[in-house]
């Protein structure tokens, strides 16, 4: 049986945190300084933990063990967004280094590899590193990716001297599974009271920009009979949307207007132009159906009652990724044989394990966030949880050998 | 009777727009050298209908009649908006103008002042030039006064050198009327047939500023029941506005949402705070008081329901201002003689009159836009539209005397 130390564990995790530390979180964004540092140090302690390990051409760092496999991959990004948490992503990658060497000083006929993905937070290409392990890149991608300052990929990874190194590709038929674990960063878990999160899939997200056109008039030289008032009939839609989603939306389904603008935006100007931006997500593709069938039909309501034109641009499109379930009934049980209650939840945010998904059993374990937060640098995790999730992945790692 | 002519009008009309000139329209602005240009010429012209003119402390320029009083004093406002109209405001001034000089050489008895007010449109400060003339502005206003670039109002009126003439001042007990003509800036009398719009009253405005506190949230990780969504409200607040105000606004009340801002303003972050600037105008005190008693309900009601929590900030509040309505038969009257279909109607926006009128009767006299179109170098006015106007407040003067 795999053996996790606590302190080890934890000592490593604040070294991690080191690395581009900002106040009580890391700016670590994909090859900064800070990031490449935090890899040559990943790189050594996966050296340390046994495997033989390397930093390839996109910047993941891969400890392969030299055992015969099958075997599992246990890993995360270790790449943050700017100013961000201690955890995301890192806690994944180090759960795969302690897995690893505690793996190695038992039986160690296990071979348990560990991989910190590159750039899975998207500073230029989002899960990057996760994709072009899978080959999933496609031609020209990393040519034409430029981050918001118009800093192009390509000459972020010739700037940190690795452009030349080959590849650390998926080799078939190695893995078992994929196990990514992972803080929530969502009030659920701490709300709900479970130490474990089983996760069934990651959600699909489907984002619309949702515009209106009229025309600008004075507000108040114009009778409202004469106006074509781009802003009120967005209102108008948005609510209907809102009401649309709050009557037939799935128990996990969640949505959002995130932005709404106006043009040309002054208090005594009838609006000529307005959009907003819809979004939803659900890990159930006929709920997704049924959803943006309703949208359609509010805007063909809108365009049909006039005068102004509405029109709906779908501008993201991501299906929902199922994680595997015979790996979510191992998490079940390890969590209790651990001693920790567990609940089944969808992922709502993007992980490099819808990727790894794509090409074996994968899984996600979620441990619970403070206060529901991160993507900040007040993001943490209790340490006794911090801990548990590494045990219980443990255990479901001695289930895969078993 | 006096005798306007067309051919003299329109030409000092298109003379007037050739300062500043800007495509079809005018940009001349208060203070620019094209309005100081313009205001020097304007006294010229005052001078030739045998005038006692001049250019006072504040820019006005004003136009005495040798005849004694009691008389008439005409006018409107000279300056423009940035890339504005070439009849806003410049047509209610020549027309004064025109008619002076038609009584000068009528009988010549008729005391007819005229006066080209500056900076009605508010580069600076709006209607300075009208509540200078009244004694209206306060101790330190004018010194307070900044444009959008950041230069002084007194800093401005200094650099055309006439900082230090004297104010031309409204003369108690001269005036029986002030008859200020302008273009409608508005469709209603294109849509509805009439040439003469008879002003009853200026409308009053109150702003308000609604702002709404929630908490930023990854909207995919947080489950719906869990958010505390600024946006959501503010569209909800929003829709039972405009609820409202469709079952409950007076015939004449026009209202506008002209500004939403939600931040951060992400697609895929719950939005923290939102804000919309919510207007409406009317000629009636009492409609206006039970309007925004229903908008204080709203809040209530929202407030209430929470979490969010809605504020509404009074941010501008205009009492109406009603014309005289015996002024208003006479202009009646007067199209009536003119072989005019005239109609009465609400001013949507604010002019000099609604100053003047704290002083003496005051009427205003609208001629019709085509395509409602004003503050913009699109506006216009039929020639044949133009000389009427000007044709039946003459006939107004006429019946001032008789």
């Amino acid at each position: 049986m795999i053996q996790i130390d606590r302190r080890r564990l934890l000592a490593d995790l604040r070294k991690l945190a080191e690395f581009g530390k900002f106040g009580t979180g890391v700016d670590r964004p994909a090859f900064s300084a800070a990031d490449m540092e935090a890899r040559a140090w990943l790189c050594e302690r996966m050296s340390d933990a046994g495997l033989d390990s390397k930093i390839d051409c996109v910047g993941n760092v891969f400890g392969r063990s030299r055992a015969n496999g099958p075997g599992v991959l246990i890993g995360s990004h270790s790449d943050s967004v700017p100013r961000g948490g201690w955890l995301d992503g890192a806690m994944g990658v180090v759960y795969g280094i302690e897995i690893a060497r505690a793996a190695a000083s038992g039986a160690g006929r296990q071979a348990v590899d560990v991989i910190a993905f590159e750039e899975e937070e998207g500073s230029f290409l989002p899960l990057l590193g996760s994709r072009s392990f899978c080959g999933d890149l496609k031609d020209g991608e990393i040519d034409a990716a430029r981050n918001s300052s118009g800093e192009c990929l390509s000459a972020a990874i010739a700037g940190v001297g690795i452009a030349d190194r080959p590849a650390a590709r998926f080799e078939d038929g190695r893995y078992r599974a994929y196990l990514e674990a992972h803080i929530e960063q969502g009030p659920r878990l701490e709300v709900e009271g479970p130490k474990i999160g089983i996760v069934t899939a990651i959600v699909g997200i489907r984002r619309f920009r949702v515009a209106f056109t009229g025309r600008a008039d004075h507000a108040g030289t114009t009778p409202m009979a004469m106006r074509q008032d781009a802003g009120r009939t967005s209102i108008r839609v948005a609510g209907d949307m809102i009401d649309a989603f709050e009557r037939n939306a799935g128990p996990d389904t969640v949505w959002n207007i995130g932005k709404v603008t106006f043009e040309p935006g002054a208090a005594n100007v009838v609006p000529s132009r307005a959009e907003f931006l819809f979004e939803f997500r659900d890990t159930d593709t006929v709920v997704m159906d049924a959803l943006e069938q309703r949208l359609h039909e509010i805007m063909r309501e809108a365009n049909a009652a006039g005068p102004v034109v509405a029109t709906l641009e779908k501008t993201a499109n991501i299906a929902p990724t199922p994680m595997d379930a015979a790996l979510g009934e191992a998490i079940e049980a390890a969590s209790r044989e651990a001693g920790a209650v567990s609940m089944r939840m969808p992922s709502g945010g993007g992980h490099d394990a819808m990727v790894l998904a794509r090409h074996m059993p994968t899984a996600m374990l979620f441990v619970p966030s403070i206060g529901g937060r991160s993507h900040d640098i007040v993001e943490d995790t209790h340490e006794d949880d911090i801990v548990l999730g590494c045990e219980v992945l443990a255990r479901v790692v001695d289930r895969l050998f078993a």
